[in-house]
């Protein structure tokens, strides 16, 4: 009945010129991805954390420079999201009851509050993951080119973590891979089991430009 | 044969602490409202801004300070973004050959490569609606409370300008207002129109939060 946390931090992306990968970058004088570690440190039983090979002396020292003393092991990512998630899902071994939770690296504000839900009705219920409405107006694109309207507010935005039983996510990572996997509850869900959603928090945030770490110093502030 | 910008700046949202309308607060010194204005002034013949109320006159004096020689009327808006459309429409003579293009009053950073895509295109096809990937994960929720995955390969994120033959769209706008109203191409595609897609621009952005001004700086800071 363990509480594993993966979180993935396999994106080397610089985009707009910054020159350390977003999860190393510093939030409030603390690498977001030690943010993302510590929310999880809690809740969790053992926590992989997925990052290229060519980060781990970085995040070593990283972790030396700030401190980091939350337990856990380093996996080395793929060359997809799905791979990287596929490779620490092969490192741990699964048992009944056990629930694992998948973590985006790059998302350092996850209140404690959504981590606790996610694994006690993943553990519930086979699975949970956070959605938050959409604010974008969406339009479907069709193979012949016309488009047409989708009403979003039937359309949910996935965030993490997303938790599910250990061992039917493992079977699911076992198949192969299928390009309309970008999260793992379309992994989960195309390997035949229904998905439970739960309440997302729009503080809950990917950092994915800088400025977004303007942001979540922001956030931080007014919590 | 008359190009007619309706630039739509009804927002009052004060989020994130912030104690001026997103429209008018500063990016590189100039409001946000201004860059967008000056943006189509070229493209333009007619350009209809509109507010709230309480908002003119500070829109005015603004106008003075930053030396805004744009020319433009300022419409009231309405309670929802498809009133304060609605207003502008009401406020203008619509001709044959005519296009009306709408812009969120949020996005300084559109382009005049995209402004005048979408003119041409809407002269020529009736419609042109910029369209950007989407980066979520999205599933769409049933009505009995389960969920599926949405491939987002299919899906396209809507941005501002969206234009149309002027008289079309002014007769969609006087049938009555519907909840999956979210934007002006659900407007026009639901009184029966084919809508077209032109490439929209990730630097197109929303100025949502404080800190997408410094996005948008960043932005700027790279062209």
């Amino acid at each position: 009945m363990r509480n594993i946390t993966i979180i993935v931090a396999g994106g080397s992306g610089t985009r707009f010129g910054a020159d350390l990968p977003k999860q190393f970058m510093l939030l409030n004088g603390k690498p977001v991805l030690q943010h993302t570690l510590e929310a999880f440190a809690s809740a969790s039983d053992e926590i992989v954390v997925v990052l290229p090979l060519a980060h781990h002396d970085l995040w070593r020292q990283l972790c030396v420079d700030h401190h980091c003393n939350v337990p856990h092991h380093v996996v080395t990512g793929g060359d997809t999201r799905w791979q990287s998630v596929k490779n620490a899902i092969d490192t741990l071994k699964a048992l009944p009851g056990d629930v694992i939770a998948v973590q985006d690296g790059v998302r350092p504000l996850v209140s404690t509050q959504v981590i606790d839900q996610a694994f006690a009705v993943a553990r519930q219920c086979g699975s949970a993951v956070p959605v938050v409405p959409v604010t974008d107006s969406i339009r479907q694109v069709e193979e012949d080119g016309t488009s047409h309207i989708v009403p979003r507010s039937v359309l949910r935005a996935v965030q993490t973590p997303q938790a599910f039983d250990a061992v039917a996510l493992k079977a699911a990572y076992d198949r192969p891979y299928l390009p309309v996997y970008t999260d793992d509850a379309s992994v989960y869900e195309l390997a035949g089991h229904p998905v439970t959603l739960i309440d997302g928090e729009t503080t809950n945030i990917k950092i994915t430009h800088p400025s977004d770490l303007l942001l979540a110093e922001n956030i931080l502030r007014h919590e």
